[in-house]
């Protein structure tokens, strides 16, 4: 092995270097304890959905608990890239001592709209913003892939088989676990079940085939060793080697064996499923299951049930733990506000393009759900301080086409934001996987049909308050004005 | 924290299950120490590139050194998924004692030609394949991207800057690593810079400009206390507040800092770089670079060359650390022999699509290397045994459209394995990154241009030798003939 330097012990430099930069200048100017609020969000939907699936927070508590630089960590800043031994001390004795505000694991999340809030010291939040970033953008991409594939699935079995198309290993781990709070049912990865106590699945591979040469022997030594037997039927040709081989064992085994199934993956999985269902039926194999994995996505499955595919249960893998038709959530940091001279003052980012221009000001997110009909109306971004609840009457309207307006009664305004640290203080247990699985349930059962089609879905709303909408045009009216000034006076 | 029962202590149960269960057979059937032959390779190139860099042989040795069920592995396996006492204990005296032939990192690898071959005992080959898919797959991926874009990008500076993009951590990690090989220059991620010892970039983000509210103070306070400056300029006007800022506080420090440059990070690349080159230039800033970064990939890179865009220095992130456009390389891992009797035999999967019958047998890649030209003819993959080097004139012809074939005379033929685990025992050294970012250089010099455009490139030869195709024909013919003798007792 060649022998590093450094030891990687820890994930605290496991941040983009300017955030480093930036923290020493904060520091050596005095003003790196001053108050900072920093909200991540996204601001399109993945894979054009109708909705996404907010998952990370709890590697992103196991991250923000071990904030502290080692020794190690310490030596290559200052050994490696030079920095001074004034500021290496100050970074000795940091570690997260804010507020993050979250939704939670499983929460149905919405482009612009704050999934966490971080108020820390501005140093703090500064540096912490990269891993939290890596963190949330992977996992919720992959838990509202997830969401898609399943509600095409809708109540048959999905399984998570990707690890060997994962990008490394922590995501096929962490893609696995984000995979069940979708809505999958176990993964194949043995380690993440070992890590996050959830269930795996899996049989055989083709090369037990090849090991014993032939098919019949093959399925034979596998029934001599496991009780629940499934059979991968394609090493050679499905239908007639395959099949009939994994029957005669089936039958040869009787009660000895528990049957559940075959696997197909390759082929026309259409075409062979219906064959492979004739011919176990048949046999006398009624409950036998059909599996089916090949590459398969929400269009792919969409397609083959169409046409009436016999498939019980969906191995998927390389398109849900890739994001394969869009393997990127685009998540940012952005500051909202900062203390200055012992008040908070609202910050903003403008940009030519609308869309990229940030909503200033320390907000919250409240899910406006209809007390008559039990679904959403949509969500609203308010300022903190805002009384919201106790409106007769709701006043919602898009924050870009503001003419598009509506106004709603009778609602509860579900506040989305978790109390998670405080000040430093972990103050919130993260839920076993399965309540966040009936989490995502329950809020899916809020959504209009609308919402949830995997193609050209209805837009949700997500409003800004009239407040908070004020707000911004006043801070791009303040920044103008100066950037005006400032060119005059040259 | 919510507490797992099972401390995440290994890498050795970063496996499909299905693993695991084909071991149990393979140990109770009393197979599990025959030697078998697993060959690594994918079938087609990513991106419809001409060629791919091959990454992942350092984490693939580190996985396969430390290879070995802890106690924590073992009662998982046991007490939650129930593997009988007699099992676990043979998995306790588990590691790695087999061989494994690699092709080095940075070399150039292409379809079908095996890049790790693994001689090992049944049980041991087969439980390793997950893990060392999960590794080859991602990294071979982005070094091969990495090599794409830096070929558009030509003699100019390329960084990494996808961090929080990424899969995930390791993603991240192995990722910049692996844009590093591919031929970029540093990457943000101070994490992989401790740990990989490879340069890392950055100054300063938005967050900097808008925690001092305006950029001329932000300028100033990072000008203060950095000695190299890239002043970030869009933050709220580009042209009209961000660019006569920098120049601003650039002129005042005149030599107090090393005004590098500035970064744009939105907006028209091509239109901004002209107009800020020109502003930098006529404030006699003309050794001050512009570094461009937002969304850049190697066709968006190309069009703004195109355009004549003044940048000298690119930041490439999301694109480029998940492969957008192709996010996952579908490399295999097949069975090709297995010792019977005694003796190895060949082994074979057939399918229904002619590219994924695998080809049988223990086998060399060999690069046939024009020795008047110093360019590659192709690659020649051969039986083990077969002499190459000795040939006069050699006969290359098309797999699978076997008429096309050409003969070569005067030839070198590279022998593109080398043994790194003999028996156990690793016997290679890892070289220095920038080793491995030379020799992928050296590498792309013997490939004619044709086979180098990112776009519709001519397609390599990768050749069987005839008697590597005959044994494949025959195999094929053994296992049909098979089957149609057991339809026929039936």
């Amino acid at each position: 092995m060649l022998e590093y330097g450094f030891k990687d012990d820890s994930l605290s430099l496991h941040t983009d270097l300017y955030q480093i930069n930036m923290a020493e200048t904060y520091w050596r100017d005095g003003i790196h304890e001053k108050k900072a609020i920093f909200e991540l969000f996204f601001r399109r939907l993945p894979f054009e959905n109708g909705y996404a699936v907010f998952a990370g927070l709890e590697k992103a508590i196991e991250y923000l608990e071990n904030f502290k630089f080692t020794d190690s960590d310490l030596s290559y800043l200052q050994d490696e890239l030079g920095y001074h031994e004034d500021f290496i001390e100050y970074l000795r004795g940091l570690s997260f001592t804010g507020s993050l505000y979250s939704m939670k694991e499983g929460e149905l999340v919405f482009n612009n709209e704050p999934i966490m809030r971080v108020e820390a010291p501005l140093v703090e939040a500064q540096l912490i913003e990269t891993a939290l970033l890596n963190i949330v953008n992977y996992q919720t991409l992959i838990a509202t892939k997830a969401a898609r594939i399943k509600g095409v699935i809708g109540d048959e079995v999905a399984l998570e088989f990707g690890t060997r198309r994962a990008h490394e290993m922590d995501a096929a781990m962490w893609g696995a676990r984000a995979a069940l709070i979708g809505g999958f049912s176990a993964t194949s990865n043995v380690r993440a079940g070992k890590r996050f106590n959830i269930p795996v699945s899996g049989t055989h591979a083709h090369a037990l085939v090849q090991a014993y040469r032939d098919e019949y022997t093959a399925f034979k030594k596998y029934a001599e060793t496991h009780k629940d037997c499934v059979f991968l039927v394609d090493t050679y040709d499905t239908l007639r080697s395959g099949m009939p081989n994994a029957i005669r064992v089936a039958k040869e085994f009787g009660d000895r064996i528990n049957f559940i199934g075959i696997r197909l993956d390759s082929g026309d999985l259409a075409y062979l499923s219906k064959k492979a269902r004739k011919m176990l039926d048949e046999a006398g194999f009624t409950d036998a299951k059909v599996i089916a994995s090949s590459d398969l996505d929400e269009h792919t499955i969409m397609n083959l049930k169409a046409q009436g595919a016999r498939i019980d249960v969906w191995g998927v893998g390389t398109k849900l733990i890739t994001a394969y038709d869009q393997p990127a959530l685009g998540a940012v940091y952005k500051l909202v506000a900062i203390e200055e001279d012992g008040k908070m003052v609202d910050t903003i980012k403008i940009s030519s393009n609308p869309e990229k221009v940030t909503t200033p000001g320390r907000k919250k997110v409240y899910r406006i759900i209809n007390q008559s009909n039990h679904h959403s109306e949509g969500d609203y971004i308010a300022l903190y301080d805002e009384q919201v609840n106790d409106q007769k009457r709701l006043r919602m309207f898009h924050p870009v086409h503001t003419f598009i307006s509506k106004f709603v009664t009778n609602f509860y305004a579900k506040d989305l934001h978790e109390l998670i640290f405080e000040k430093g203080i972990l103050c919130y247990q993260n839920p076993e996987i399965s309540d966040i699985q009936q989490y995502v349930q329950d809020n899916l059962s809020l959504l209009w049909e609308e919402y949830k089609r995997i193609s050209k879905p209805e837009e949700y709303p997500v409003d800004l308050s009239e407040d908070c909408w004020s707000n911004k045009m006043q801070r791009i009216h303040e920044v103008k004005s100066r950037i005006e000034e400032e060119l005059e006076e040259e």
